[in-house]
Parts: structure tokens; sequence; C-alpha cells
């Protein structure tokens, strides 16, 4: 396993030039392009690791699957998607087109930036503190690290330039779809996308689907078995933005990608995986992350389908 | 002349309990839907009203024409159109597709509310209250009234709802379109669209462009004849909302609506003509201000085709 | 397990008042909207049904399934991909907007019409005819009954009123993604669409593919299991029309439905599900069909995520 | 003024170097793209020629203007605008979105190619030799040249290749907006697209419409007055495809392009104009048509802003 895991790094290598790192978010276009790192972490408590495995970086889109439990866990799964749908959409992440032609203006799903903004009107909290420090906790817990915390540099940077999403936001304020405050929202966006972490971090949240929902160090339930169900669907039908159906064929697990580089991936009883590399493609996916996975797809058997 | 007014005025009232008031600002839907006014301002000096051709309201979209006229005489006419296109739109006054379909990612034209909304980031001025010093003196101009300043609850009603312009200016922050800061544009975009006016003042203006931007009243130039023309044909291509298209066919006359109820039109060569009736059709036009112009063109053959 | 079939009947048949039955393809309104059965065909052999398990229907967009698995077979994957795309798409099944905003007017997956008929011009043979026999012949093997053929009302009934398929074949033909003469492809795919089965018919699709492509009654290998986990995948991402994403969250079993009322549902390793409830919910979704695949896999715990 | 003619045809030459003759019809690619032609037809009797104003060339969408006045002149304005709008688009002549999109599926205008197709569906005659004949017949009265017949060739060339507004068509067909046999329509407006002309005879076209539908050479009515006024404010709103609103700023005169290399420009009340430059702009647009255009407007200060 442990060699497999080197000759997947070394697999996926040679594809990082066809990619570049995020330019629109400018703190996050100064990362070196050509760090890859692998984490596995089995159920078992197994862990085998390759490249730039403990590389901070962050955690960007990844963070939607984190929201989305947390939002569904405090406000119960029909209130969530009484506001954000449940379809996946050809459209680009950051595409405004189908909320003005949807019907109900309703965000077609929470893995889009729309949706995943949506899903942070409904976190818990009397006042934006209160819902930091309650998202936050429970960040800590699903990646198993209690220092975790977002990176002021890449919030900073996110937040003077957040234009798009800002535009997503009001929209959907406008169209009542929104709870509570546009900037204090959007705030909270910003700062759970800067959210700073490495491949262990990730592998641990895709272990911990994998198993269900129950710690695989402690054996205590984080997050139902319900939630992390409903979690990994939406990794299977739009944890890749626009290149989920591809990915499904190609790799057939439930994973999700953020412009930080990362990609959390889920190995349905067995194990997760985290990689790492900033060099993306021309859907925001990380170049060298998905040519790992689909070395370790095809080498292991993995596909769910 | 007076009696064809009576009688436009007559023939129009029977189609308001068609329309409503406009529902997406609060302070708008409390105005009397039965109210219907019109002015006649001949550029001989002649003048007929009638009906509640003084009551008050607020210009909203009719300011659009204003403004550009003023950012076209403070940057000139390459650099505006340089931001913003000159194309007719089928869309809705506040759509927001077309900014994300469209190359260059420039609103079609600036009778829209994107369009408007990058004209007002290219006032001139140093400050907020610079630009809106600038802005209220040649709007004084134009309108011929010294008094004219807007009315406060509207604006603030405008400001505390106004989340879809605000979603277009973040739109076109981020693709580079709008100059300076989004809020500081949106806040003196809705100032411009609460200035109050009556039937007379929206008729001068009218007026002053029937006459080529100079002055009925003091033979003075205002703004210079190019740019007369040049507001003179959007008004004609996109000043009903898109139902501008059906109102060329109907009344061919360079005319601008407003949510507020007002519609100027001008007669070139001869007049201009300010109706009131805040009682709105579902795109956005006054109807009985449609039928008087209806009424109006037919009888004296004013058609420009 | 035959009681829980017939439990599952039971728990759905109330739901059908809430369907309609397709009114757009005039032949297919006809069909007594409160029918309703069940056929479960267990890999190892054993088969459980319940209600009107016999009743004939028409295969409509469950087709696109089979023709793609032949179409790939036929060219390979990369050919058959270089056409058609593999993202799901929240447009409805027979929407032609975004043929015209993707770059390369490609349609974005093989289970909406474009992507089907553009399947069909890829099926090998050199006439009509010749394609057709071609296609009939692996219908009959994957369908395991030699007597399976199309209904001719039905297929009259499309061929006459087909004009939004048409439309998206002649806008493919112009845009260059589609091979052949624009009438022969369409014509291929009103035959399939109209090829009659009964839930047994499909439940042995459903066993095939739970069985990666080995037929379960001979052992011998009808798809090549890679074509098998590519149409699972899809099935499990576009199966649904643009409720697929639900139906994953609520079901979570690979399946195809077609507005003859019929879906198929894999459970993989397991075996092969053939419902048939003529009644539609607004997607084109046999609403009764949904509501005993629900049931089933609530029950029988059969989600694979 | 025959100086001025002269001048203007000097003044475009040098731009024509920017545009390429029309690519999609293959026939139409063939032509020498450095003709550049212009006639004038004054009301009084006068003309005024310049350059290849004798060469032959399709009409193409200047079609549209004349087939409008038919189906009003055989159907009534009420039901004409009853299958298609009034409203300009800012999207592409052979847009398809906007049918799926709008309520109604109604075609937006009749100067965009889907609305071209449905007026040609309301043509009179009881078979498609009849409605020709009708629609020739018409023609060949508006263009006052008796000769006048349809090229061979191109007609062939583009049914053999107009699958886009095949597409078009069949989509209104289904959504119940065209009438009658979806190829005869096209069939017809295939053929209406390729009726030969020359500059000598749009000009004549200019002139009847400038002269309120009343022919200049003989004094008798060929169009009612009301139906030149609508087509003249098609021509100002939407006459150029999706540059019309540019035109009517910098050339402010109702005009209707091909794709032929042909414009045909209305100076009311004076003059009809028509131009041939078959180097297109990316629009659709004669390059060198457009600059001649913009040079007499502006020398002859023929505006109607």
């Amino acid at each position: 396993m442990q060699r497999i895991a080197d000759e997947a790094l070394k697999y996926a290598k040679p594809f990082l030039s066809q990619g570049h790192t995020a330019g629109y978010i400018p703190e996050l276009s100064k990362v070196d392009p050509n760090r890859l790192g692998l984490y596995i972490a089995s159920n078992d408590g197994q862990c085998y690791k390759s490249g730039d495995f403990d590389t901070k970086f962050t955690l960007q889109s990844i963070s939607k699957t984190v929201s989305l439990m947390l939002a569904v866990m405090d406000r119960g799964q029909d209130y969530v998607f009484n506001k954000v749908g449940m379809e996946p959409t050809g459209d680009a992440f950051n595409s405004i087109i189908k909320l003005e032609t949807v019907k109900l203006h309703k965000p077609l799903n929470p893995m889009i930036n729309a949706g995943a903004i949506a899903i942070d009107s409904l976190i818990s909290g009397n006042t934006p503190e209160d819902k930091f420090r309650h998202l936050a906790g429970f960040y800590r817990k699903v990646f198993n690290n209690e220092q975790l915390n977002y990176n002021k540099e890449v919030y900073l940077s996110e937040k003077a330039t957040g234009f798009r999403n800002r535009a997503l936001a009001n929209f959907m304020k406008d169209a009542g779809v929104l709870e509570g405050d546009v900037d204090e929202v959007v705030d909270l966006y910003f700062k759970q996308c800067s959210f700073e972490v490495d491949c262990k971090d990730i592998a641990f949240l895709g272990a911990l689907l994998a198993n269900d929902g129950i710690s695989p160090s402690t054996g205590k339930e984080i997050v139902p078995k319900k939630v992390s169900r409903l979690v990994k669907t939406f990794m299977v039908t739009c944890g890749m933005y626009d290149a989920s159906g591809e990915f499904a064929v190609k790799v057939g697990l439930p994973s999700k990608s953020g412009v930080g580089g990362g990609i959390v991936a889920v190995v349905p009883g067995t194990m997760g995986i985290g990689v790492f590399g900033p060099a993306l493609d021309d859907k925001g996916n990380s170049v060298g992350g998905i040519k790992i996975l689909e070395y370790l797809s095809e080498k292991l058997g993995l596909s769910i389908f």
C-alpha cells in the first residue's frame, strides 16, 4: 500500500505542468504549483503518506461539505433543503444564471458557491462571533485537529476580492432565499474557505465519512450516519465542480475538491484519502490530485460503481 | 391642443385598474394608483396640463437618461461605451443573465439597471459628496428646477431593499467593468432614482431634448446636440424596458419610463411631454401613461417612423 | 422479501393520484394512471413480483442506457465521449439552451434527449435497417427477451409529434456534433423509445448491471464490466432527469426512468429491480415507482452511499 | 450629391479588409469580398450610383422586412403579432435560447431568424407553390423588378446546410407557434433569402418606405402607410442584428442588412439607399456598407434622432 501510494505520486507528478494555481484569489496564486502530497487514513488505524503531505493549504470549497453537515445537524434536512436544492448543475461553481432562471431562485445544490453561502446563513448562533465559534468547533472535530484555524492573509484576500460571492449573496437576499445579513453571511463563508489544513486533516474527514460518521480514532459518533450518507451523495453528484460526472466515471469515489488544491476522497467502509496539489485545471480541480486518485482507484479497484 | 390633452387623460383613465403600483420598493407601493397627470411643454413656450400634473413622484429609471448624458459629457462617448454596450435586450431591466453570458461581461445598454449603475461609476468627483453635488447640479439644470432634491424616505427604502442592484454592481465589480467602490456607486444610484419631480419637470427635459439640448426657456445650450441625439436614440431602442419595441410601434416617440409612474416623451423639434400614473403594467411601465401617449401620437400623428 | 415487495406496492399506491400520464406523446396519455407493478430479479436466480408486473409499457428514456452501452461497445469510450459530455445538468431533459451556451455545443451527457440522439448517430450499420437490426439484437439480449419489439402506434405517435427532438438533432447537426442524416437518426431514436417491455424485462437489465454485465441466467458476458460500470455511473448522476440529485439522496441506487412509467434500478452485486407506474411527476418520473424504490431502499438499506 | 456618393465609397473601401464573406452558407463564401456598391434613389426621381451598384447578390435577411409586410397585409397586424413578438433582443440572429426561456416560446421579433420563419408560416396560399407565387409577386412589386427571382445555387446551398433554421422551426412547431408543415415553411424561407437583387432594387424598396408605401415611380400605393411605418420601426430597433443599437447611434436610419452583403436604408420622406459589400463583420453586417451609411448620415445630417 505504501508502495502504491508512492507510485501514485510519481505517476501524477508530470501532469502538474498542465495546471495553474488559482488566479482569482491573489493570496492563492503565490503558492508553489509543484507541490504534491498524499495521505491515506484507513479506518483500522493505518496511515500511508507521500510527498508534501504536511504542507498547509486552505480548505476553500472542501469546507462546503463540512458546513452542509453542520447546517443539517443544526436545522434538520427538510429545513435546509427548503432553501437549497439537491440537483447537480452543468454550470461553473460561481455561475449566477440559474439563480435567475430557476423557479423560486433556489441555488441548485450546496456544493456550488451560491448554495454554500445559503447554507452558511443557516448555521446556528445569535451573533456573527457565536456562529463562527460554533462552526470552528465543528470543523476542529471533523478534521480531528484542535489547532485548526483560518489563515488571516487568505481570508483578507478573499474578503477584498470576493465580489462575485457578494453578487450571489445579494441576489439570493433579493429573492428571499438568504436569511440574515448579507455581509455577515459572506464573511463567515470567507472564513470557512480560509481554514488551513494539511493532507492528514482532510484524510481524517474522509475516514470519518468512510466510517459513517463515527470517529475511527475514538469510536464516537461525530456526525449521524444519515448526514454522513447525505454529504457523500453530494460529493458524488457534484463534488468536483462541473467535472463531477467525468470524475465519477474515471474515479468513482465520493470526493470534494477546493481551489486551494486539496481533494478529500472517501472509500466507503475502508479509508479516507487526502491529496494536495495547487496546480489546478480549468474547472478548478487539482490536476495532480485527480491523477493520484485515478491511479489509486484503478490499481485498487475502488470505484463504488 | 388643451382639448386633446384632456381627452387623452379621459381616454387613459379606465385602463388604470389594469395596473399596480411598484411592489418591490416598499415606499413606492403606498402611492395612490388612480393618479394620472399630463404636462406638455412646447418648444415655443406654450404649455398644456391636465389631471395630477403637479403631483410629486420619484424619477426612478427616468434618471438613467440624465446620468447617461452627464457621464458622456464628463468622460466622452468612447470612454463611456467602452464600459457599457449600445444594444437593446429582450431581458427584464434587472436581469443578471446577460452579464454572465456576454463576452466581456459589459452591461448591454445604459437603460437597464446594470448599465445605469456602471454609468454612475463614471460620474466625475473626488468624493461621494462631490459626485452627488455634481450630479444634482446637472439634474437641476435639465429639469429646470433649482429646488429639485431626492426624497429621503424613498431613498432609504431603496437602500434597505436594493439587493438585486447590489448583486448587479458586485458582479460587474468582479468582472472589472465597474470603477470605484461598489457601495458608493450603488448609493449614488439609489439617490438619483429618488429625485422628486412632477410632470412639468420631466416635460421640460422632453422639450430640452426636442430642442437638441438647448433650453427652450433661456436659449442656452445645456446638453450638446450630439449627446441629446444619443440619449434620444437609446430612448427609442430601450427606453421602455422590455416593451420598448412594442412602444416604438404603437407610439413611436423617444421616451423613458420609471417605476415611479412617470414617462418623459420627446416630439423632436416640437415639444416635450411628461406623464404620470403610478399604476404599472407587468413590465414596469405606467399603464395610464402609455395610453395617454398612444392617444396623443395617434391624434396628432407624432410617430417619428 | 416477497412481503416487503407487496408492502412497497401498498405504500406507493396512494401517491399515484399526485401524478399524470405523459401528456406530450398522445399515445402515452391513454394509459391507465392507476397501474403499478414491481419485479425483483436477484442475481442468485430468485424473483419477486407484485401488482401489474406483466403490463406492457414502452421504454422511452430507459433506452438511453442501453444504446449508450451499445455505442461504447461499437465505437469505444473515447470516441463516444468526444461527441457527448459526462456532466449532469440541472436543466430539463429536452432543454436546448446548453447546446447553444456550452463550448463546442456538445450535449452535456447521454441521458438527456440531445445526448441520447447524438449517441444514436454512433450506432454501427451501413443502412438505417442495418442499424436498427443491430440495435434491436442488442436490446433483446440485455432484456433477455427474444420477442422484444417496438410498439408501432407509440412509434408513429412519437414520430408525428417529435418536433422538439428534431430541433435538438438539427441544432447538433449544424454544430457538427451529429453524424449522419438527421431524419434517420431521429427515426432510430423514436423506435428505441417505443420498445415494449414489462417489469420483468427491465428487472433483468438491472440484474445484468448488478452482475457487472454477466447474464445472471447464463453466466455469459453480455456487456463488458467497464461498460456496465460506466452506465451505472450515469444512472446515479443523471438517471432521473433533473431530479437525479434528490433521488440519489433518498434512494441511492443507480436507476433510470422513462416517461412510459418504468424505472430500472440496480442493487450492485445483488439484484435488479423493475418498477412500472405511468402516473408521472412534473419532472417525468414515475410517482409510484419512486415511492416503491424509496420504500425498498429504506427497509433493506440498499443505498450505495 | 453624386460627389458625396463617390466620396462615401472611397471612404469605405479601406475598411473592407476587416471583414469576411459569410462562411456558413458555402455558396456565399465564394463572392469577391472587395466588391462595394451604392445606389441612391430619391423620392423625386433622381438617382446616384457608385461602384458595384449593379452586381447581383442575394437578399438574405433583407427579405425579412418584405415578408413581414406581406404577412401583415395578408393576416392583419394583431394576428401576426400574436405569433411573433415586437421586442429587440441582444442575442445573435440565429440564437435559440430565448425561444426556450421566454414565456409562450414566441420569437422575440420578426427580424431574427426564428421570427422570420414564423412570419413565413403566415403567408397566404393553399399549396407551397401558391404561397411562393404570392410571395414572389409581392417581392417583384416592392423591388420594382419583374425579373426578380431566386438564385438556384444559393437556394440549394442554404437548403443543404440550413440545419440551424430547421432547429428553430422544429422548436417553434413543438411550442405551437409555427403553423403548417415545418419543411415547407423552411423551404419558403430559403427561397426568399435567395432572391437575387442589386443595389438599385433595394434602393427602390428604401424609397418606397421613405414614401410611406407609395411607389415613387407610379404614385400607386404598394404598401399601406401603417405597414410601411411598422416595418421602418423594426428596422430601427432590430434591423442590424445585434448591432442595431450601435447603428442607431452612429447612423440613425431605418435599415436592414443581409449576410449577402446588402443593406437597405430609408431616409424618411426623402430617399432610399441601397448598398452592397459582401465583406461582413462578426455580427453579419456589411463592413463597407455600414461605413458608407455612416459617411452619408454624417455628411448629410440624415439621422432621424
